[in-house]
C-alpha cells in the first residue's frame, strides 16, 4: 500500500458507524446478535495490477475468492457466503466456465454460497469480492491486541509467492522439481482458513501475509501500538532454496515479496504447545520467528544485529501498491 | 442486461449454498438468527458505461451508494453498513474528497457505516459497493411472490434518468427550470428505503426501476410466472412533459428508460388503502399502473390497444449493457 492510497483510507475512516470493527483490519467486524458477530471483507483484483491478461482463468477465479477468504481466515473467522461482481470487456464462455472452476474449488472446499453480485461490461477485466464469515462474538482475532512478551508466528513458507513471479517472469531459476509449486503458490494461494479458525482464543493477534512479512509485520505492530523483533534464521526457508546461491533475492521474496497468504500471528508463550498442537491438526508448519517487544516498528535481527534494508523498496520492480 | 451477460449468471445460479434466496433478486437472503434475516446487495460502476470521466466525483459517489441502497429497498431492507472497493488510475485528493463528500450524504442520511473495502491501481475508473442491510425474517420483499389479481404500482415519477441523460447530451430540449431536476435525477437518484421498509408485508413483490419500466417488469413477471399488464395512460408523466411535443421519445423514456430507481411493486387490492397511507407517509406520490394477469410477459395497454414496440431496442442509443 503506497503512501497516497492512504489517504483513500482516512478518507473514510470515520464513517463506520456502529459496526465493532471498522476500516482498518484484514476485515470489519459487525454484530449479529449476542451470540454470533459477522466478519466481512472486500478485495478487487484487477488485470495487469494483479494478474496478466492471459493469465488462466481458473487461477484469477481462484484466486479472487483465496484473497478473500485469507481476510476471514486471518480474522478466525468461518466463511459462509460470497458476492462477486465481474467487469469484463466481452464475454467468452469458455472463459467465463473455466473462471466459475476455479471459483468453485473453494466455493465447494469451504461450503461457502455464492449468493449475489454483477455483471458489467468494461475495458478492463477486473474482479471484485466480498467474503462473509462470522465468529463467536467476541472471538474474532483482531491486529491491535498483541502484547509485549508474545511471541510472533507464521505459518508454512513465506516468500514462495514472490519466488513464483520471478520464476514466471524468467529472472529465476529454480530446481525444475519445485517449478510447478512456486508458480501455483502465486497463482492458487490456499488461503489458511481451518488455522484461522483453530487460532481463535489462541492468537493474541493476526494477520495474512499478503502486502510482505515485514510491511504486515508492521501493520501488527503499529495496530498494537508495540515493536516487533525478528529472527532471520528462525523464518522457514524452502528446502530447493536454502543455498548461498540464491542468498539475496531469496531473503528479499521472504522479508519484502507479499503474496503468500500465510497467516502471521502473535499469542503468549503459554499458547504453545496449544499452536504445536493447531500445527499437527491442521498438517502446516507453525514457526516461532520472533516477539513482541516496547517500542514502535519491526526490526529483523540477522545473528543478532539488525538488518536496515528498505524491503519494500527492494521489491518496486513488482509494480505493487497495494 | 444482454443475453451474453445473462451467461454469466448461468454459470454461477447454482452455487448459492444456504442462503434464503440467491442470485436472481435485487438482493441476496441470508438467515442470521431466528428473528432476522440480512439482505446483501453488489453492484459495480465504471467509467464509460455508468459515468462519464470528467462526472463530478460527488455524485460518482452518491450514485454509487444509491444503486445498491435501492436493491435494498426494493427488497423492504434497513441498509445497515456497506463496503467500497475503487480502482483508480491515480490519486488525487481533491477528486477523493469529493467522492467521499457525495457518499457520506447517503451514508449520513441512512445512518449507515461504511465499515471496510479495497482501493486499487488500474486504468479504468471502477467502483464496487456491497450494501448489506436487514430485515425481520420472513418479511423481506421478494420478485417471485405476486400473484393473479395484485395490482401493480410504481412510486414518484419513471423516465426522468433517460431524460436527464437525453438533455445532459443535448439530444432532447426541455423546460429550463426542471433542468437541473432532470440532471439531477440521472446523477444523484434517491433510493426508496423509507418506501420499501415501509412496503414490508404489503407489497407482494418488488424491484426497483434500474433497466427500465417495461423490463422490470418483466423481470417481476417472469420470477412469479405470470404476466402484467400495464395502463399507459395511468403511469405518471412530469408535468413539464406531459404534451404532444415530446411524445414519442417521453413514451421511450418512460417505458425504456431505467436508472430511474423508483420501486415497482405488486400488492393485493385490499392493500390500496394501507399503499396510500404509505404513500402520505413517504411523501411520495404511489400510483396504481396495471395488474397481474394469467399468462406470461409485459403487456402495455393504451387506449385498451397492446403497445408492440420493442422498447429495450428503442434506447440501445444508451449503450446499456447492465
Amino acid at each position: 500500500m503506497t503512501s497516497e492510497f492512504e489517504i483513500i483510507k482516512r478518507y473514510f475512516s470515520d464513517s463506520s458507524g456502529d459496526a465493532v470493527l471498522g476500516v482498518g483490519d484484514d476485515g470489519a467486524i459487525i454484530n449479529i446478535d449476542s451470540s454470533r458477530e459477522m466478519v466481512v471483507t472486500m478485495d478487487t483484483l484487477v488485470c495487469d495490477r494483479h494478474f496478466t491478461k492471459d493469465a488462466d482463468p481458473a487461477s484469477i477465479g481462484f484466486k479472487s475468492l483465496a484473497v478473500n477468504l485469507s481476510d476471514l481466515a486471518a480474522m478466525g473467522a468461518r466463511p459462509r457466503h460470497i458476492l462477486l461482481s465481474i467487469t469484463l470487456p466481452s464475454v467468452h464462455e469458455a472463459w467465463i466456465s473455466r473462471f466459475r472452476d476455479g471459483v468453485k474449488l473453494l466455493l465447494d472446499r469451504y461450503s461457502v454460497g455464492l449468493v449475489g453480485g454483477d455483471t458489467t461490461k468494461g475495458s478492463t477485466l477486473s474482479i471484485s469480492v466480498t467474503a462473509i464469515g462470522d465468529v463467536v462474538t467476541g472471538t474474532a482475532i483482531r491486529r491491535d491486541k498483541m502484547s509485549i512478551g508474545d511471541d510472533l508466528w507464521v505459518s508454512g513458507i513465506v516468500g514462495l509467492g514472490a519466488i513464483g513471479l520471478l520464476v514466471e517472469r524468467e529472472l529465476l531459476d529454480v530446481d525444475p522439481t519445485v517449478k510447478r509449486d512456486f508458480l501455483d503458490r502465486l497463482h492458487r494461494p490456499m488461503p489458511r482458513v481451518e488455522l484461522g479458525q483453530a487460532l481463535s482464543g489462541v492468537a493474541s493477534a493476526a494477520i495474512d501475509v499478503s502486502d510482505g512479512l515485514v510491511a504486515d509485520a508492521l501493520h501488527l505492530a503499529n495496530s498494537s501500538e508495540i515493536a516487533l523483533e525478528i529472527e532471520f534464521d528462525k523464518i522457514p526457508v524452502h528446502h530447493t532454496l536454502s543455498t548461498k546461491k540464491y542468498e539475496a533475492v531469496v531473503q528479499d521474496c521472504i522479508l519484502g515479496g507479499g503474496d503468500d497468504y500465510e497467516l502471521l500471528f502473535s499469542a503468549p508463550r503459554e499458547m504453545s504447545r496449544a499452536i504445536q498442537n493447531i500445527a499437527t491438526q491442521c498438517d502446516l508448519a507453525l514457526t516461532r520467528i520472533g516477539k513482541a517487544v516496547p517500542g514502535r516498528g519491526v526490526t529483523i535481527l540477522d545473528q543478532g544485529i539488525s538488518l536496515t534494508r528498505d524491503f519494500k523498496k527492494g521489491f518496486d520492480h513488482f509494480d505493487k501498491c497495494d
